[in-house]
């Protein structure tokens, strides 16, 4: 059975065609075309981003009812997977459109489908979520973008950090503090092309497939419509939906080492050393073999956070453990096969060093390490059985993710 | 949904009960007995041996038609590691019996079901493998004990060592070199009171409860009908249980880890330091978190390989790395908690030191880590997508499991 | 250049002939007693202390105008290592003696030193110094042992856990906690045989040669003279005596994984599998260079360390990181040890087993990892060149060691 | 005391002068060079060499009589650290030019002296040793390109690979293959402007400044005189030299580590989240604590090495040891400091990203770790005290550095 192939009997045959088209995809044209952009240190071409959304990717979660596929969580994850392989930058943008058309589809009101849900899917409008800031990271309770409310909507005064795709994004789904007795709200906003906002590209030299800026506002208007999910519920469906998406994350963590190491072995089979294949030297075999077995953990569980997402089940831990664990394997894992290949493995065109570049950055995508190790130390006592009451004495959780 | 709970829904209804059995064996005196002989320097008392066996649990894996419960292999992991959860040494020793029953009632002769396997699920007679050799390690290559054929049966001369209850066992099932154009073959082996067989104890002190012994045979007649297994299959057979083996030590290592986490954070709730529960500090707050990462996804992978085991899978390398994996895991996962406890984790009132002297002998068990890591090595070409043809040409890999 | 020897240039020719000397105390005899206790869970025999004394060790750093040898602390190190490499637990307790030799020879009065330093130095007293209580680990604030005054001295009332030799202590110099405006003071208690000291053995299966007691105080008096060091200057002295502890703990951890490595490079060469020495296997021998790695660098950190205590300068940050490396280093080394020589790795005749129970201990020995990571911790503003102001910002040190 | 400060008490006033200038060089001006090269993705501006040799310290170690500071191999390495605190590569490439002003001092001929020396030191002359080719890797054995007598020199044809400086260099020293009964011969080859010679630029991204090269000859011709070193000890020569340049590799992965960790400690000691500094939170706390450890544990090992080459002691083993695990501490320390900041650790104008970049190649300079491995692991043997004799049936040795 196939390293990918072993989870894949959970999905429907539907879904399992939708990760072949992945797998097509990406063999078609786009793998090469991803390389190429790391090696010029350029984006890839954002055309790949219209070509995805005309193979109907962007709505592989979008409701049935609304013109999607409704794909369940773990396709999801083997979806962005197969894209992962080639690029994780690119498979971390993608997936994040494809969230936010799965968003409107499912948490939005009429008006917003109807004004925004096709252009999301063809890939018209591009959108992305975006709560950081650049005073407070991921403390929520340190969000100082504010949404003023005005005759017809709002007017939007602050600045968003790290947002992902945010140098060509249309539209965002902002988390802002609105009037002291509201709270946090979650405004979808338009970009538009007025003084009221700009943009200012991040510049990260691995990661420009990221396309991340950070964007500032000044009184930019809102209206009416704009409002996603209920006043009140603002934090928690964001808190919600970074489980899925540390999943995820994870996800693609390990597709990008899966990637690697299957280079790195592939080309210590053929490359000769001391008179035999590299790949028969008991010791680089031994390193590679520990690659294989921390890879195989991290699928496991990813695997097993993604059916806790997909039951509907309490998947903060499992999350949070699997994101940690993941991207931790990455990050080692791609450093050792580079490694295991000699100075080649450096190379551009080889491309793992580049790979690396962008793998690297899974570690701050929806909670860095130390977080997850707060969000699983908080569980410890209820999940380790403590006494009742325990946990609830325990030093403070609360507006954390 | 509890640590072990989760993989439990992939049990039918009457495996849930086996499991359930188990626990409850455990708590109603086992586990403090096991605890006792422990701290005692001795081996778990024998009786509980009959106790197990009047439940039932020799014949975890039994055929139904043979009087058993026709168990899967996933069951017999869940079973096995609700006794590790006591005692790591206890559970070897309890699953290393019930395996012999097992085998006599799926590979067995009729003659031998009829003269053992009564004997065997209500532990009246105690069986154990048996291939090790004191020159030879685990290298089948070097097996130097010779069974001699003579008029009905054979002549057995050589010496087993880390035979598991080989203080204790009446059979034995020996993997021994006939005649030079047979090769290997088994042979249930039975120990009697005679001058032909010598036991000799091994000293391990913290492992007593395994009851370790070097035997060593002289003239030691063993009768025809103890073939067990068609003559040329011997190794084939071994190499296939072994897959199985390292999979169900992989489960227990987990399970003591797991019993020796939520000890330990049970005891870190409650202990006060520097003016709050430990428990409250963040420092060992993550570091116990970063145990039950690795814990989950050691127990994934025990799962992933035990599903492989129970379809007939291919399971060779996803055993070795569930077995490198938890292992190591363990190892280290068990000193981890002994730390965070300070002082009082090395107390053997309390345990732990005890229980890991226990779980470091799986390190040993069916095969070493670095037979793991050549395992998993030797299938890396195949599985990571080398051009074919490449695997062959790799180093030696003939004979090695 | 040998590995011990490498840093003896540091020594002078006395102070080498010291170390000399230790290396053959251990060859002639007492390492193998210390072996055959360990076997048979014994303390290793007591008359041995006073083999040690005879010699003139426990007067190791006594100043020359009190009859000692007035030796450099990296001397006091060497000489550790030396005896360490047979039995850390052995190593631990024969240095604990000298300690108190020293400090009464360093800090003591005249008065003290005529009654106690002419046996400290013999081994007719055996002294050990006690801070821990039950409720309290490492926590000086939380001392609950109460030294109340009356005439002639003080009646001292409580428990104090895990001392050293408690088994058979005459003195010990425990921190008590004197009257409120006083604070903490030690002082040098007799034990003596009467009603108001209790004694418990801590029972610790692998490491009964520590001789570990709760000792119990009721009423329990003190006469005047017993007051060691000024008023006022209790939990200094402690804290600064805390660190040359630590290094010299590192010190023998690192002499215990020395002699680990060494009987395991001697078996893996001599031992055949698969045709050739075991050692000649790439795999197994990177595992050991590993080893041999991290154990020249846990040495390089123990001599940095000593050094500065040898000088007088600052070595908080540097014995705390000594130690945490150290430790980590030689529990996982030594088990890394065992695992390469197969099962025998694990056999009490071998050894590797238990004196690995031993060194475990040292996790706990004059501060546990967690400790010394808060030590390093707070001098990381100062060492890495934070503004100045910062660190004082940090939170809290106080009575922390 | 400093962190760099501990090992300059070894040093002579006057090169303890000669750090302080690399230290005020990299201040003034060339470290603010260095970083925005890095940004911009072009190798640092190639006047910063010539004003480096205008300090004089392109003659760090070149003899006394000839011109040259004659500072030993422990200034050297800390002179290096000073560079390698701004940019890794930076301080790799000029302190490979000083290198062979260094040779031509200490081994050159008269003839060679004349014609380079005085070149070599101002940097008018420059200068790269070359052994590795695009089949062979680290196998000298495999060295393909040749060196054919003719009358009045030699004409050199094949290709080297990795050459460092190589898109600028004038000269190489290169390890090339004579007639069968003479062996490996140094050439110290002119590149001149001709056709014989074509260079490749090797497309590293994260790693432009080492300006590497791959460069083909083709019927290149080299007179007479330039010949380096005596026919027959070529290869002793290259590997003596890969000792020295072993530990100055490590020296500079070491100081690059610790110019991360000390930004990061300012950084997080600045920065606010939830409530108090970065730094103030335990957990974030241990991890730096743990970095600092190991740092300090690489440092110790690099001037233990360092030591043993000044004092033309064997340092074999002792240069391995320090490559080894100061490459390994500072890959996974930089990407540790970068995570400790969050995403910011990532960004460009913060640099550490780009730093690591650079130290990964640390990974593949003088022997990757693998090769490390195998030297350290093949003086197992006499390094424990196994018996004699063992080593050399121990597979083979020959022709490894």
């Amino acid at each position: 059975m196939t390293f990918f192939g072993q989870y894949d009997e959970a999905l429907s045959p539907p879904e399992r065609h939708l990760v072949e088209l992945a797998r097509e995809f990406c063999e078609g044209g786009f793998s090469e075309a991803a390389r190429r952009a790391r090696v010029a240190g350029t984006p890839f071409p954002r055309e790949w981003i219209a070509a995805w959304a005309a193979q109907g990717m962007l709505a592989l979660q979008v409701l049935p009812e609304h013109g999607g596929h409704g794909a369940s969580f773990t396709c999801k994850v083997r979806v962005a997977q197969e894209v992962a392989r080639c690029s994780f930058a690119a498979a971390f943008c993608l997936n994040n459109l494809q969230g936010q058309a799965t968003r409107i589809s499912r948490a939005g009101t009429d008006a917003q489908r109807s004004r925004l849900l096709t252009g999301l899917i063809d890939g018209s409008i591009l959108a992305a979520p975006s709560m950081s800031e650049p005073g407070g990271g991921s403390d929520l309770g340190a969000i100082a973008t504010t949404a003023t409310r005005i005759d017809g909507g709002w007017v939007v005064n602050g600045t968003k950090d790290w947002v992902t795709n945010g140098t060509i994004v249309d539209f965002l789904s902002m988390l802002v503090r609105a009037d002291e007795n509201v709270g946090l709200i979650n405004l979808l906003v338009e970009c538009g092309t007025g003084a009221s906002l700009s943009r200012e590209e991040i510049p990260l030299s691995g990661g420009v497939s990221f396309r991340l800026a950070r964007m500032t506002f000044r009184d930019h208007f809102v209206p009416e419509w704009a409002l996603l999910g209920a006043t009140g519920n603002a934090v928690g469906a964001s808190m919600a939906a970074v489980n899925a998406a540390r999943v995820h994350v994870a996800a693609m963590a390990v597709a990008s080492l899966h990637s690697a190491l299957s280079e790195t072995v592939q080309y210590c089979a053929r490359r000769q050393s001391f008179g035999c294949a590299l790949l028969s030297h008991q010791g680089l075999q031994w390193e590679l073999a520990e690659v294989s077995t921390r890879l195989e953990a991290a699928n496991a569980l990813v695997f097993r956070a993604a059916q806790l997402v997909d039951r509907g089940e309490a998947a903060q831990t499992a999350a949070a453990q699997c994101k940690k664990f993941a991207v931790d394997t990455a990050i080692w894992g791609v450093d050792q096969c580079m490694r295991a290949m000699g100075a080649i493995g450096a190379h551009d065109e080889q491309g793992l060093a580049l790979q690396l570049g962008e793998v690297r950055l899974a570690a701050y995508a929806d909670g860095t390490n130390e977080m997850m190790l707060d969000r699983i130390g908080r569980g410890l006592a209820r999940n380790y059985g403590a006494p009742a009451g325990v946990e609830s004495e325990l030093k403070g959780a609360e507006g954390k993710a």
